[in-house]
């Protein structure tokens, strides 16, 4: 495919189409699961968090051993005007610095996506800087960078509908070569940024709450993050998160949220669970799941972050541990890139093949407690 | 090796011997692997907890890059006469029914272990009832079952000094082939009683606190369980576990966990990590520390299981996460047989394709936060 061969831009009501189309958990799957779990050679339950998560898994793709042999990172980077703001520890050309380092093979991303057996695709949703041309990067040539949410929409009604297109798009095809679970990744400095902000406006918490340190800022920093986030809240006020998420995402969000929420929402639609990774792409899940509320059934945390916002938003998205559906690793990693889901993602394929591989009580012949 | 070739009975001071030549944590290799993570591509200490663990490895292989190509679950089974109190929910039965499906490859640990790409060595240490011959079962013929630990001791001294130097010999003969990370396994019915027993021991907290349902059971049977455990402890009031702990594996211990303690104690004295997995072998790592303080250096922490007491004796060898060293999973599993670490692995292994594969800022061409 060429640069942007299928990645025509939806309107408004072909994107809400797409969203309307995204299935609910299959409980029946799921019902299926939990039997098959309790015939296993296990102590009942014993299997602990393992055993919701595989349910879940079934309730996703309608298998009640579906076994992840494609697993795709989809890997978007892209800058943001509000780093003009000093919100951040790095310089905004790092962000096109990393892009190139992932295009070598050199990132964090890179090593665990080839322990885990993932492929990576990079996209450059948005970059300021200019790249060079490379057989492996994905442009979307939407627009350079977003502007500085403190002061101005992160984008336009139509450059968002591109960008949710896009990650629709590129799901699509990655579908075409296989695509069993897929992991939502991000680079671009300042990213945590917009991402408190959509925390606090679809989550409801303040600023105090939403806002971290992301790569490393000090307390004054941290200070001054949090007031950036406030002004960009100020300014949208009048938004119903709810009733117009797109809005939303127009106002404070990034061009790799965009295209994230694009495809998270491509992914669910396909029955294609989505493996989260840490605060970044969980806020491109918020978006993805105001607008396509069936999204939810679809989505896994990979880790929780040392974010403090990346617990909220994985609660508001159900996905907080308490009906077992909670994060695989708490490693207080803050790195993005998909690391920490990537990371997670050898844990998620073996729970697979426990489901696949195990003997039953009858096929063992071993007593079950009730033979007691 | 036939069956017992190489597994010649250690006397006492041969045994104490081996515990003295347990190595301490290579403090030059850990500098070495905290500075080399300093100048790879991500911002600082952003890893979290993988960072520490990194360290933990080198500082225990004296390699800054441990590979990890040679992973071997060391799965021991064992009886435990303290079974006749009904402190289980299982029969006796099962161990041998499960040694049959381990053998089989239909057990938890059998996917987890191929998901891993480890290699499962199965031992009997010690099972009551007769099992078949079978290429792949190693017999140790120490004794068959334990004592009840309410009312007798589990082993005489000499029984257990074979099933440690069992143990170290069979980490003798691993490392033969390979062996890069051990993780010790365990199936027992009833292997949680004396793991409790020990921990109320070595850490001194009272069977309120390290007694818990194992494989499920009930409320009455939880404060049945606690009352045999402080009957087992009572008859060990005069005993010094940090002067003899030799002493308190034979009052408390089991067959499996004095194999398990002596391949700990083995694969530490060749600098080989060893991968906790849950209570049952924590429990042996607590048996295999105090006989070899530098032991500890070697450990790490699978998981955290759902058994209260499990905490506790990861707290007692310093592997509680405060100093990044804590455990890798925390989903409630409660399986035993190496479940536990056995998923865990594959995050271990990740984790040192991070310090192998990852460029530094110099090789990418990254600006570092200090470039800014």
């Amino acid at each position: 495919m060429s640069e942007q061969a299928g990645m025509d831009r939806m309107d408004e009501a072909q994107w809400q189409a797409v969203c309307r189309g995204v299935p609910p958990a299959d409980e029946a799957a799921a019902k299926a699961a939990r039997a098959r779990l309790d015939t296993l050679t296990k102590p009942l339950h014993s299997l602990g968090n393992v055993e919701p998560l595989l349910v879940r898994l079934a309730a996703s793709t309608t298998q009640v051993c579906p076994q992840l042999e494609h697993r795709v990172v989809l890997l978007a980077a892209a800058d943001h005007g509000v780093a003009a703001e000093g919100v951040s520890a790095y310089p905004q050309a790092v962000t096109a610095q990393m892009v190139l380092n992932f295009l070598a093979g050199g990132a964090a991303i890179n090593a665990l996506a080839a322990a885990a057996g993932a492929r990576i695709t990079v996209v450059d949703a948005g970059v300021t800087a200019d790249l060079p041309e490379h057989p492996q990067l994905r442009r979307l040539n939407i627009r350079r960078g977003s502007g500085n949410i403190a002061r101005e929409p992160a984008m336009q009604r139509g450059e968002a509908l591109a960008a949710l297109s896009a990650g629709e798009a590129l799901v699509a095809e990655a579908s075409q070569r296989g695509l069993d679970v897929l992991i939502p990744a991000e680079m671009g400095i300042a990213n945590t940024t917009p991402t408190a902000a959509l925390t606090s406006l679809f989550t409801g918490a303040p600023p105090a709450e939403t806002v971290g340190r992301g790569t490393g800022i000090d307390k004054v920093g941290l200070d001054h993050k949090r007031s950036v986030v406030a002004q960009a809240l100020h300014r949208c006020a009048h938004l119903d998160a709810q009733r117009d998420p797109l809005a939303v995402l127009c106002e404070l969000g990034g061009l790799e949220i965009a295209v994230l929420a694009g495809a998270i929402v491509g992914a669910a639609a396909r029955r294609i669970p989505v493996l989260l990774d840490g605060y970044i792409t969980t806020g491109a899940a918020l978006v993805a799941a105001a607008m396509a509320p069936n999204v939810r059934a679809h989505l896994l945390a990979g880790h929780r972050s040392a974010e403090p916002g990346h617990a909220l938003a994985l609660a508001h998205l159900g996905l907080t541990g308490e009906a077992g559906t909670g994060p695989l690793l708490q490693l207080d990693l803050r790195l993005g890139e998909g690391s920490g889901a990537a990371l997670a993602l050898p844990v998620l394929v073996a729970a697979t093949r426990l489901m696949r591989d195990m003997a039953t009580f009858e096929q063992a012949g071993v007593s079950d407690r009730d033979d007691t």
